[in-house]
């Protein structure tokens, strides 16, 4: 591909200009977070975003539309990182189906504790800004949902998330997971993050171990 | 107290000043559920309320500061409602304590399904408007964990929630079932209300009627 060489520009420090868009684009990224995820969305514009990360508006504008749409960036990058942290936890733990389910949980609320500026974006920040937003926001609880069922399903004997309702099930235990959280996050004295866990995980446990009505 | 007459002021047809202050307030509140439920509380003015009200902006002012306060009047006239639902449903049934449970269940989602804009704003409308609606939500979200536990403690058996994190299972649990519900509201094609208890009172009937973990 030698030949298309002038299409991928001239390389400068070892970095081709894709390269250096691309590591423009995390170092706002990164300075959203820091920004959107300390003194809020609300407040926050785009000349604050660049001066966190050292750079002009020229290259703000090179990777995003405008506010809104970084902070879905943002957004989309933390929600990705807790998923990845999920299904990672639930891997490592293939032997007990207990066990499954608490490093999936260990996982994402390790995620939070070690994250909680990304984690306050995710929780709080992305709320209400605006009907785009509104909806990937529920796109994504949405597919929260899907990655509760591929767990359950990981685990052996998932028979509480087996049935037809088993979509509105998962939809509930990730709405149980992110609001405790969203209120461990806010709250001014955190429980322990186990403790914190253990509660997530009785509500799951119980869930997907089936409890039979009646 | 007839000496003091004056200072509760002329009544006109057969109303006092305050009463029809407070007739003026419920007026504002049911035309603010009208536009902050259809078309939203971001793009609501205090004119479109007034209009919808059929009142000056001067009888606004009578009972609200601005948009924001209106709003949260809107979202407490709502919750409270919901509450009284959960609470009506749940002593109509004191016989089982599965009843109960379901009859709690069927009461907050009947409002829901009866009352879709107050719904809307609930669980929509009122999220990332402010710092101070931030703290309203918290609070109220919060005090129906209260209210999960106080009707899980009329139950007879509630062994699940009597631990030392109940409150934090009980705040998973108001997660799951708001959820559930914010999921059924904004879902353009809703499943059968019943259907949708039944997945909330499998969450709710699995943590309260304990499964021991391990």
């Amino acid at each position: 591909m030698s030949t298309h060489h002038s299409e991928v520009g001239r390389t400068y420090r070892g970095a081709d200009p894709q390269q250096r868009q691309q590591e423009r684009r995390v170092r706002l990224l990164d300075a959203a977070v820091e920004v959107f995820g300390t003194t809020g969305y609300r407040t926050a514009t785009v000349e604050k975003v660049c001066s966190e990360a050292g750079l002009t508006k020229r290259y703000f504008y090179e990777s995003f539309t405008n506010s809104e749409d970084l902070l879905m960036a943002t957004y989309a990058r933390a929600t990705d990182a807790m998923r990845q942290n999920i299904l990672a936890g639930a891997a490592a733990e293939a032997d007990s189906t207990e066990q499954v389910l608490r490093a999936a949980l260990t996982g994402f609320f390790t995620f939070v504790a070690e994250n909680p500026k990304s984690a306050r974006i995710a929780f709080v920040e992305i709320l209400g800004v605006s009907s785009t937003v509104d909806a990937l926001y529920r796109k994504t609880t949405t597919s929260f949902s899907e990655t509760v069922l591929q767990v359950a399903e990981g685990v052996g004997s998932s028979r509480g998330l087996a049935g037809p309702n088993r979509r509105t099930l998962a939809m509930g235990l990730v709405g149980a997971v992110l609001t405790i959280a969203q209120q461990w996050l806010l709250s001014p004295e955190r429980e322990p993050l186990d403790s914190v866990i253990a509660s997530a995980h009785t509500i799951l446990a119980a869930v997907v171990f089936g409890r039979v009505d009646g």
